[in-house]
């Protein structure tokens, strides 16, 4: 079976890239990183992409700022390169700008994010913060199908953290990052196999049987 | 250290009620139970009180339907009951009425209440169903201080419980019910030791040093 061609939009440090680049390596998904498409030119994981031997395209979003809207022009752009390297599955991966529909569509049930908090609590920024502010227990993590409702979509795994007395957002935030790198993979894997299926709300992980 | 004496208000079958008796019996928890209020004479959980030898209490909801405010002076009466039985802490127990502040600011940060999902997500009725519908992987149990915002107050312990694929609400509901049954009793138990202090929102648990 021929290696899901994944692209991963990034923003920030990658280490979620980081995550995937080591499972690829290890050989526990099947797929490969066909780009990394960032929106910031000095994104650690365009640095990462690169190191690894990957396809790191910056996208400037000035570039967009003159037009209509220039957000959908924005998503334009990336769907154009997406399309150029054949990507099958896109990944969010600390991608700090907002995806619009032009991109959703295209992408539908193929477009995947995490979420650092077992949504629907603690949806959109600082959701490690808003869980110590909140005084809950236990938080997590969500990767989740990307609609047009932020932090809305389908929910493909999550995994649960205990928040602790003495957790700070920092610490709190590693301990859900180390179950991000261990569900994404996952949730990879099981797209790689056909084992994803959307009905209604809920994703159901069937077996495709042989193929 | 005397015990500490429970007031349990139930309107059900009071299955946390019987965690409760069970976990006095075993002595993992150091409280009694005073007294067991109902507003539904056919419950089950009144059933159990008597069984077990404790006060069951039947307060007529109709008995107030004539006042201005039905449901304070309900509590008002709750409120004579709890204080003639010297009751210390109040846990609802499957109790499908709404509390009002006059027994609120009575028992504030003496009142918990259980409910079956992790909060916030999923709050008031159905949060099973709501769970599953909304397609989430991870749901759970939360004991919380009854504040006067619904489902909102200050959270003192939490579980987390997988949503399988093969689910119904029945199933999830019987898992989830599993770990209600344990983590109640710890919560009261907290509360007997003098753990517990609440903080703005969040509830520390702290060690009260040999008394």
């Amino acid at each position: 079976m021929p290696l899901v061609r994944i692209g991963v939009l990034a923003s920030g440090r990658g280490s979620n890239l980081q995550a995937i680049i080591a499972a690829i390596q290890a050989r526990t998904i099947e797929a490969s990183i066909a780009v990394v498409i960032s929106n910031n030119q000095h994104s650690v994981a365009l640095d990462r992409a690169r190191h690894h031997g990957l396809e790191g395209v910056y996208i400037d979003p000035r570039a967009c700022a003159q037009e209509p809207d220039p957000h959908q022009a924005y998503d334009r752009k990336i769907l154009q390169v997406l399309e150029k390297f054949d990507v099958q599955l896109v990944t969010l991966a600390g991608y700090m700008k907002i995806v619009t529909p032009a991109l959703i569509q295209a992408y539908q049930w193929r477009m995947m994010n995490i979420h650092p908090s077992l949504l629907p609590a603690f949806p959109r920024l600082n959701a490690q913060k808003q869980a110590m502010e909140w005084g809950a227990k236990i938080s997590g993590c969500t990767v989740h199908f990307v609609t047009e409702g932020v932090d809305e979509g389908p929910i493909i795994i999550q995994a649960s953290v205990p928040i602790q007395e003495e957790d700070t957002v920092e610490t709190l935030s590693a301990r859900i990052l180390e179950q991000e790198h261990r569900v994404y993979p996952q949730a990879i894997q099981l797209f790689a196999e056909g084992k994803l299926s959307v009905e209604g709300r809920r994703v159901r992980i069937i077996d495709p049987g042989p193929n």
